[in-house]
């Protein structure tokens, strides 16, 4: 990237009473047994003992919040990024646009982006001693042709001007590189790890908050919402890679809680998705069977095309969020 | 941590254009010759084959900014972590106060908090394909005792109740589990890619920003400014853990950038220290010698006693901060 990506000049400035963060879940583990190491920790400096032993955290994720002089809502806005992302998801575009971060902030709500367990600022932890099996570092031909649906299978190429695009792509293709940058390794091992430090994240909740996820993140999101509905005013779901299984949870304990799902372009060209998308649809079908306001908005099939798994990257990413807030102001979630 | 540290409510609220990031420094890099794996990617979902073969991204670093409506000083103020930490560390303190990052913008400063190579948001690379050598985790042990010199050699505790800070410390030692939520895993392999990667964020200022480091960012710092000294207007290191060698690099060159050196107490009875301090000091008086603005403020000879090297999340980090913003104000560093 030769040019900073420094927003748009012309667009409604914000009051803001603070900026900070904190963590949320973890816990402290002994290691133990490992043999002593040295290191050099700046350039020339001196050889120092480490001893690898002792106690660590693990299973912390991260919030960073954003919290307005003036907000228009009582209920804070929690972005929840998926696998092999961290809330870098929510800033900039790739190609530089402002990202939802801002465009809720814009909108009056307090905004909260995380990074869940094993990613971004939330660290990780060693294995085997804490995490099992090793991690997975994504592959811009994993994401360009499977996870993202950016183009058909066989259309990745290592050089930018050989990559094909699906046919009408709202991905800002050129800025591949700049997408490829926010990915972070992950592992299989943490599921657990990572619904408990988003519960007990819900959990601070007072009364309520609106979880907007992506992808992986939300199973967690609709799980963490079903196990305590009373902390979250609505769950919107860009494209969930998974949901609570309805033999498992009881969706009619959600009826005070709306629901939306958004779908972008080319699903059934892609394997992953195939087999993904019908288990989150069994759960939408069962929160509507349990009288729950569930919403399943198919953006193609509402004349909106090209959109690819990166809902909150794509051109019209901010017309999307438009489409989220309208949700949110017909359940009246805009007002304290 | 049980209370959500929303910050001061009765401090100044700050006038916010935008907030957003992007990465620099980061490249392609392909992965080749490694087995076929597979993976389950959420609670339940299908096994789908991961092929970790192909382009990675690696080297990049994150750089997060706010600026202000009306930013007082035409500088950015960039804000650099230390070894085995990310940006998180000039947030919230552990205790639950604002940091430095809040500070400056209340100072009227844009305020850009990175995450250098390798940690939080700007994610990290496998080994042996990238990396050489294994992760390095940091105990408590260690940097209560040694690195951050909260207490004296084997005063630390696994049991909160139990550890022994120094007599008159000024870290909130009751907030220690909450300071370890931030420490991110590090390697010894990295210092010319991190390095590589702050040059060309500083190449990016036009005209100059205000470098303000801590700990292993100090080198860096001092570093790029001796690389680049007409695109930083003053550096600002907290307790450096290095510096260049006047033998290598041209202290000269660094006459139209004053330096700063802020510096906490029981430096002597720590070996790290009394290994690392003197490599600093060194280049602040070749600096002297060249005829370069370098001011050595030692804190516990103006009679401020007991800061830890977390001067940014010690009891008076606000003070702290309060004596760097007079030190740019007599240098006219805060005008447009």
């Amino acid at each position: 990237m030769s040019i900073i990506p420094l927003g748009t000049h012309d667009a409604p400035t914000i009051g803001v009473r603070d900026i900070g963060s904190f963590h949320t879940g973890g816990r402290l583990v002994t290691l133990k047994g490992m043999p002593a190491r040295s290191r050099v920790s700046t350039p020339n400096g001196a050889v120092h003992p480490v001893d690898p032993n002792g106690e660590i955290m693990a299973g912390q994720m991260y919030v960073q919040y954003v919290r307005l002089v003036q907000p228009r809502s009582r209920h804070p806005l929690l972005l929840w990024h998926g696998g092999g992302m961290c809330g870098t998801n929510w800033e900039t575009t790739p190609d530089g646009r402002p990202g939802w971060q801002m465009f809720f902030l814009r909108a009056g709500f307090d905004v909260w982006v995380s990074d869940a367990v094993e990613r971004g600022r939330a660290s990780w932890a060693p294995s085997p001693a804490v995490y099992e099996g090793e991690p997975f570092f994504r592959t811009g031909k994993e994401a360009w042709e499977e996870t993202f649906r950016f183009g058909p299978p066989g259309s990745w190429n290592a050089s930018a001007a050989l990559r094909r695009a699906h046919a009408g792509s709202r991905f800002p293709s050129a800025h591949m590189d700049d997408f490829m940058n926010q990915f972070v390794p992950r592992w299989a091992c943490n599921d657990e790890r990572t619904q408990a430090a988003y519960d007990s994240l819900v959990a601070l909740q007072d009364p309520s908050a609106i979880v907007v996820s992506h992808s992986q993140g939300g199973q967690f999101g609709l799980r963490s919402a079903s196990r305590a509905p009373e902390r979250v005013a609505a769950v919107v779901s860009l494209e969930p890679s998974g949901a609570p299984d309805p033999q498992m949870d009881d969706p009619s304990l959600l009826r005070g809680v709306p629901h939306l799902f958004v779908w972008g372009d080319h699903l059934a060209e892609h394997s992953f998705w195939v087999e993904s998308l019908p288990r989150v649809r069994r759960w939408h079908e069962a929160l509507l069977a349990a009288g729950v306001d569930s919403t399943w908005l198919d953006l193609p099939s509402q004349g909106i095309h090209g959109n690819s798994h990166a809902l909150m990257a794509d051109d019209n990413s901010d017309a999307i969020a438009a489409m989220v807030l309208s949700w949110l102001d017909e359940r009246g979630l805009r007002t304290r």
